[in-house]
């Protein structure tokens, strides 16, 4: 008899029977972003938007290949030290992430979850090394502006009037490394200590200027979801962070989560308004698999590490749509994963 | 201290500490795949390549929610019960695997790994599972002929030759749910009980009509990298299976394997080469995310139940290729993801 011992939790929810640490992280934000609200947090940014590269989908490559180089710089750790690499991003096939990580020679393992893949990299990353399967994993997620217009709406050139619903996907990304075990030199760290998979929720809304409002009822019943399984409420975190719904999907998550039963009070915000300044004019916000890496590790792990944060919830939200389905007529369902970040001083837990 | 256990492992490859069992198993097959070798194999087959639907892309998306129905149907389990279920196939942003879990309300998690995702899926629900992280997990792979030629290649009104190295992507998909413990009523049941999370290998080969030549350096990898890690030979096995090389990639693994010291033998072949009859013009042979998971859940699994089969490995692969990086002139790298399966007779584990 060698079961595993259950984890602690409710209907959908999990903790980890250890936190797992954040052990470095790395970020990179394209132009438009470089001059947003988050100026100078950044590893890596550019003033090219194409890197170098003759297409945008390489720049997202190339982005991708500079962050996870830069996220190894930053680490104890090697690509030869790593288990899992989690990736994704918003192009076709997912084409960004492979040629982002091609060159690592890591255990690769691509994720497609639309703008909510950070949060479900990170779930999968923290619950295999809690659960003892090695030692090091790292994810990243990415986005480009112009390769998301490309692949989901129309080209560049065409210069679409957007409507003040739409959202401006982030070019941009960011990297971590997770790793079991404790600070090697009890230095503060910030650490995984819960999360729940999200559920698919689809209300019937087939306007891709509108992702948030299609998003936001996953948003809605992934974070009600969470706080009941483990008795929790709003304000027993300093945080909580949906990941791309931007200003309509930020009210509409309000506005459902209060009638929930589970109002989200001061502590609620969303990345996507998180990033640009008004006069930007990015509509309702950022999206993108970028939006939540970026602003999540430019951002909130920062805050955590200094003490100024004790305890977050990122909540990554990604509206499940095609290009093709759009066309076809289908609605877009949008899902959202979440995970619970603490920051822990040294030894504490080990 | 609460760390967790390192469970044995090489260098990229884990043992579970215990087998995660395979509760059950559900097929999908579509015209052409009904006709091949393995007819009367299937649970559903399909004589209406559009499923009723009207259009390829919403056919493979009930593809996918009828095998999803089906294996609910074979299972003691049920949707509320399941912890997690991972899902792909290979069309634009995977919205077959959205179209068909969107009905069931279960924790998702939508992976992309080409052909290879259903290897991916399996190791992450047995990995997961064996951790502790709930009581069970699906998994389901599809693809289908259509969406795949139009998503991929020409228009399939073009007529376009097709060349002898090319696969014919399967119209077809499986399921399986993955349960911790033993089988309550002490039956012979198979379980996950190793895997290798594989590493991308590009060769620089450019030709999507040769996909088994790019994929094969990445089994090649896959398969010596796991024998290696656990000191075995292929003859300690009763079947090795890549995912869907074809007659091409699946020669070019047996002498790649055999100069680099693991000659494969006899127990070694390739689901793509395993679905159609030689007159059914073929070419190389079957592929797509559903190959793999189509003929392992109709011919291996019943195999390893009835005593037949002992000890197999599945190593599905994937090219990790779109139309978009072919047309900017990118090669094709390659993945393989590989599982031990091994039959198990009653509470022999336990």
């Amino acid at each position: 008899m060698n079961l595993p011992t259950l984890k602690k939790r409710g209907k959908g929810s999990f903790e980890l029977s250890s936190p797992v640490r954040i052990e470095a992280a790395a970020s990179a934000a394209g132009p438009f972003e470089k001059k947003g609200r988050l100026r100078g947090a950044f590893d890596l940014t550019f003033d090219d938007p194409y890197l170098g590269e003759k297409t945008w989908e390489k720049a997202e490559g190339s982005l991708a290949r500079r962050t996870v180089a830069r996220l190894y710089e930053k680490s104890s750790l090697s690509p030869a030290e790593t288990d899992f690499f989690f990736a994704g991003d918003l192009e076709r096939q997912c084409m960004a992430s492979t040629q982002g990580l091609l060159p690592y020679d890591v255990p690769y393992c691509g994720l497609y979850g639309a703008c909510s893949t950070f949060g479900e990299g990170l779930i999968l990353a923290s619950a295999l090394l809690d659960g003892g399967f090695g030692r090091a994993a790292g994810v990243i997620t990415t986005s480009h502006f112009s390769t998301a217009e490309r692949e989901y709406r129309t080209p560049l050139v065409y210069g679409k009037q957007r409507q003040p619903s739409a959202q401006h996907t982030v070019t941009g990304g960011g990297a971590v490394l997770l790793a079991a075990g404790p600070a090697p030199d009890g230095e503060p760290y910030a650490a995984v200590t819960r999360f729940r998979v999200g559920r698919m929720r689809d209300m019937g809304i087939a306007d891709p200027g509108n992702m948030g409002a299609a998003m936001a009822p996953a948003a809605a019943e992934t974070l009600t979801g969470f706080l009941e399984d483990f008795g929790r409420k709003a304000d027993d975190y300093d945080l909580i962070l949906t990941g791309d719904l931007g200003q309509v999907g930020y009210e509409i998550v309000r506005d459902l989560t209060g009638a929930m039963g589970f109002p989200l009070g001061g502590v609620y915000d969303d990345c996507g308004r998180l990033l640009y300044h008004e006069e930007q004019d990015a509509h309702a916000g950022g999206s993108g698999a970028g939006c939540s890496s970026l602003v999540f590790v430019a951002s909130v792990l920062p805050r955590l590490l200094r003490g100024e944060l004790k305890r977050v919830l990122l909540a990554p939200t990604g509206a499940l749509l095609s290009a093709v389905s759009l066309l076809q007529g289908e609605s877009i369902p949008g899902i959202c994963h979440l995970i619970e970040v603490e920051a822990r001083s040294g030894k504490e837990d080990f």
